[in-house]
């Protein structure tokens, strides 16, 4: 490769890292780091010139571009699989505007989520989407569409995307969106580039949508018999004017990981699961709201009521809540899973996925989402060899998509497809869509250099 | 044309009128009646496979292909201008399934809105997008991605397509989307087609996400002194724990022609400009908020608070503003605008159409939508010959458009491009943003056989 290119177009050495062998091990992995890739240079751009700039010579080259955020994806789609430069975006973090006349932040891609969060709450402003990883960058929620907590109420990352800037393959540069609320004109880009992983351009901007920060948030625990009581009064839940930000579900087994990993007891030990309920909004809304949802959770069979007005309390349960994926780590190795099926069918699923390990003797760890049908599973290896683990959990996860087509659902929520999910992906997805996908990568990076390591999109192509 | 083939496609020669002489000139336009193509067939499918069949025979025959829904759009989105085949979905009309597990609903594209609000709403369910043509079908809705009066809250048609089956340009049938509520899985190219105008595939099925119907909903009067005063509070409004539904705003003199128009007189008549604001929910939040909005229109300055809790008084105030267009036209033939600007500005965007009726002496009425800046203007023809009306329309909507873009806006916040907006949209947006847009029609339709009229798509290439 030729660095002296990179040199000029950048300017500074001290943001160009040449060759495989000095680049941090890091930069070559997502947050599992269990697959590796290698790359020819690392970047860190500072602006969407230079990234024009870099995009335009690797075009010409023929060089492969695989940008990243803060790394924390679980799906290998920062995994530089076919070398090529790392354009990590994490330098380009400044909050550019925050404009209270039109409710709305400019940023650049590599803000980091929490951060975030925090300069617009201290301002009585709300940026929504919540996804459990808080040190992702902004960019990183915008190129996996990422969901988290707060879906049931507020939606996605993509209901928070107004405008993006982003600089294609051959290293054009287009905004596409606005600070405008409505948009009926042109074909929508921006929705396009919403979720697509890094496979179509490079995000160097993004205005977000900002909501008047709620006055109170208040969670409540529901206790149920077992998981098909809990999930069947969900409906109950979103029929009613009840407004919930969250409603997670969670089994009394897989609390029982979280308690012994944080040393925290959890309320009503004899449930089978739980329902963990938010509200926000006024006082007097939440308040009036806590009690309807006391009533329905007596209508629905809950064999209690747990309002976590307690600040200490409910950063006890949210901690045990939060601590999972950690939890079934500090045990043994494990895959997540992130699939998601209609609302209806997660408990059905669940219970499937009891089934099923009892018949393959794989541990699967489940909770998630349920007012969204998100259902996170931990697939945990324990003292499985290398060769064992790779086959059964292939085995089990080829069955588990299987089952989630089945009932409707799909291969990821919010983790996007990255590496790791493509198997699931391509054997559950019709081939004239995957076709139709196939189509708008290559008009818009018909040489396939960015991110092309997901094979969904098609064959390489340099 | 080879009719033979499309009867024996169709199976039933009542669904295909072959021939421009034969075909209703309805057909040809759009609501307005302006713009005016020309046909080979008309015909009306019933099912998936007889469009897929339809358009494998138009691809491999270069036939262009029009779809079209109720056919209410105003900007010429459904004008045949190049011939070939028009697909007439209004006999698709089948509510295939409201399913209160997941709250979604499967319909046929031609079902028309207003009466599948009114099914939902009688199964205590809620289609939110309300856009005031309700005589339009769903399939039009999702093809313009409509939006309409309860955007502030719930959001516009896009919030509300779960998954859509199309038929793409070779007649290759694609379901994209699903049931589930959250989607991280590949390219989402149900977004790309919402709002595409029928340039990109034919929609033939649609799941639409519900909500439970509100218990609740009560309108309320906010007079100013001016539309200054008023649109600076929408901010407050916005900013507040209100949640409005709708946040309209109507100037008096507007309002001037309305009543005139339906003999209605309408509140407050010593106010320049109203706010018309809509809350709902439960009983006793819609009337705690109401007392909020009250609370607030005082400290923002309004001349009184008009509750419209008497259901025949709050029929009336909205029989006032949603007759503004028919209004307007029973004096006088009038072009639509529906552009739209950051939420900030439209008072500045007002103020500036006021000005530029002085200086051009062309009468504009302008109205909408306060919560999202999305601005209706009628501009009327009043006493002007062919040519002069002509000339001096062109100049003027030149202009407004120039300072809408000035100020962060758009062509158009709902109604779409269509033939009649295009030399707006072109000059201003930006070279590099219609190349990426074009080079996705040219990967979904390389021939351009659907909808191609629209050429901000690219040349004719049939």
């Amino acid at each position: 490769m030729n660095f002296e290119a990179l040199y000029t177009l950048i300017g500074d050495r001290e943001r160009v890292v040449p060759g495989s062998d000095r680049i941090e091990e890091k930069y070559l992995t997502d947050t599992l780091g269990r697959l590796k890739g290698h790359a020819d240079a690392l970047v860190f751009p500072l602006s969407t010139q230079e990234i024009s700039g870099v995009m335009r010579w690797a075009w010409e080259h023929g060089v492969p571009v695989t940008p990243r955020g803060a790394g924390t994806n679980l799906v290998g789609s920062t995994v530089p699989l076919r070398g090529g430069i790392i354009l990590d975006m994490s330098r380009m973090n400044r909050v550019l505007e925050i404009d209270r006349d039109t409710l709305t932040a400019t940023v650049e891609p590599g803000v980091v989520l929490q951060d975030f969060q925090k300069q617009v709450e201290s301002m009585g402003l709300f940026y929504p989407p919540d996804p459990g990883e808080k040190t992702a960058t902004i960019g990183g929620n915008i190129a996996t569409n990422a969901g988290g907590m707060r879906a049931v109420k507020y939606g996605v990352t993509r209901d928070y995307v107004r405008g993006l800037e982003c600089v294609l393959a051959d290293g054009r540069v287009i905004r596409i969106g606005s600070k405008n609320v409505k948009d009926a004109s042109g074909l929508q880009l921006k929705q396009l580039v919403i979720g697509s992983e890094g496979t179509l351009a490079v995000i160097t901007k993004c205005i977000l949508r900002l909501v008047a920060k709620p006055a109170c948030s208040l969670s409540a625990l529901l206790p149920y018999r077992n998981l098909e009581d809990g999930i069947r009064s969900v409906k109950d839940i979103l029929m009613s004017d009840l407004n919930p930000t969250a409603v997670e579900f969670i089994e009394r087994s897989v609390v029982e990981l979280g308690e012994k990993f944080t040393g925290i007891p959890f309320p009503a030990k004899d449930a089978g699961a739980y329902l963990l309920v938010t509200l926000d909004g006024g006082a007097e809304s939440v308040r009036d709201r806590t009690e309807g949802l006391r009533q329905l959770a007596a209508k629905t069979g809950s064999s209690g009521f747990i309002p976590l007005s307690d600040a200490q309390e409910a950063a006890r349960v949210w901690q045990v809540r939060g601590c999972l994926v950690k939890a079934v780590e500090a045990v043994s190795e494990q895959e997540p899973v992130d699939l998601v099926v209609p609302i209806s069918q997660s408990a059905e699923f669940v219970s499937y996925v009891h089934q099923l390990e009892k018949e393959s003797g794989m541990r699967m760890i489940a909770f998630g989402h349920a007012g969204d049908g998100n259902v996170h599973l931990c697939i945990m290896r324990e003292s499985r060899d290398d060769a064992a683990w790779k086959k059964e959990l292939e085995q089990v996860m080829h069955t588990l998509y299987r089952k989630a087509y089945e009932l409707g659902g799909l291969t990821s929520g919010e983790h996007g497809i990255g590496i790791a999910k493509q198997p699931y992906f391509l054997e559950n997805t019709d081939g004239a869509v995957l076709a139709a996908m196939r189509s708008v990568k290559d008009a818009l990076d018909p040489k396939h250099i960015l991110n092309d390591r997901i094979s969904y999109l098609g064959e390489e192509k340099v």
